[in-house]
């Protein structure tokens, strides 16, 4: 009883992520109420991201001329130490600290099974070749792999890091400990015990 | 350091229902890596919600040539009965049950406050029209009132009831009782008085 424009915009936006049917429903009402222009924004803003380029160093995305990323291409930065991440928003929250001023590779999203799929091993792959053809004694000064401190992430580190002990000096994760703001009474062992052992 | 057209797009979309900031964000990563292909069958899908119209009687979506929808065309349909219901997967979820054969009034999300917005006004307005214009007695045989069975239902119904008592012999709203498949012990006392008062 659905026209079939509504059906064709279900069918395509109940499979993106976090977005089932029932709310696709619900957006295609949404959007036709809010008329013709708002849907000729959204249709643009869509077709906008066909533009956005995607590092080959890196694989964070990015709109230059040149095919690296503003990161990968500042000669400002450390180019002897890497960090691995797994989203690109893990990546902005990096970057907001202002901490870190080397270089990343956006490895993408791990399975909970501690395999990585084969374009997370290509991926892999373009580093460790960068590392063999620029760094001296083809090895990078340090990787950080920077994933999220649960079972899966903690599986998924070693098997990185299986990958590239020979490839890095030294190979490090990010510390762990209460968060600021945090209370002892209510932080789980497991975290109390790290913020113990590594005290500052 | 994200690329315009990602920001365009977080801008565009963050602003939709139950799509927040931080799922946009997700979204168009996600977007990005399934390639330009689906980045244009999404776009053309929203673009294709433009051809969908809305029933100028009771504001129910539809494609066809004419402007009115199938609905309020059909002539199988009872046409002194109509139903008020809030949104459209509600329609939907009432023809499903294939028990009610009148007319619709979609009425449209109603607020918290039970004060009418005035494009709702608008639309009893026509619902009203419709009923002086073609019914005998300028009289409707019976409107159903199918709004949530909430206290905000409860208030919004009273509220639409009062607007609509002079046009209909009867106004009525859904029945309310334990649901197929519930159990007494965990029915709120509420329903349960409602199912003891209209046992069947």
């Amino acid at each position: 009883m659905l026209p079939e424009e509504i059906k064709k915009f279900i069918d395509e936006f109940e499979k993106l992520p976090s977005i089932g049917p029932r709310q696709a429903t619900r957006l295609a009402f949404k959007l036709i109420s809010s008329g013709q222009s708002k849907l000729s924004d959204l249709s643009s803003a869509i077709s906008g991201l066909k533009k956005v380029k995607i590092c080959p160093r890196c694989f964070f995305v990015h709109s230059e001329i040149s095919a690296v990323c503003p990161i990968c291409s500042d000669k400002s930065r450390i180019n002897d130490t890497f960090m691995i991440i797994e989203k690109e928003t893990d990546l902005m929250s990096i970057e907001r600290t202002k901490k870190y001023n080397g270089k990343y590779l956006v490895i993408g999203e791990l399975t909970k099974s501690g395999v990585l799929e084969s374009w997370q091993k290509l991926r892999l792959n373009i580093l460790k070749k960068i590392i063999s053809d620029e760094m001296k004694d083809e090895k990078a000064k340090e990787i950080i792999i920077a994933l999220n401190p649960t079972t899966y992430g903690d599986l998924n580190s070693s098997v990185i890091e299986k990958e590239l002990k020979d490839y890095s000096q030294k190979i490090s994760r990010l510390g762990r400990g209460i968060p600021t703001g945090g209370e002892i009474e209510f932080a789980d062992s497991e975290t109390l015990s790290h913020s113990l052992t590594r005290r500052e």
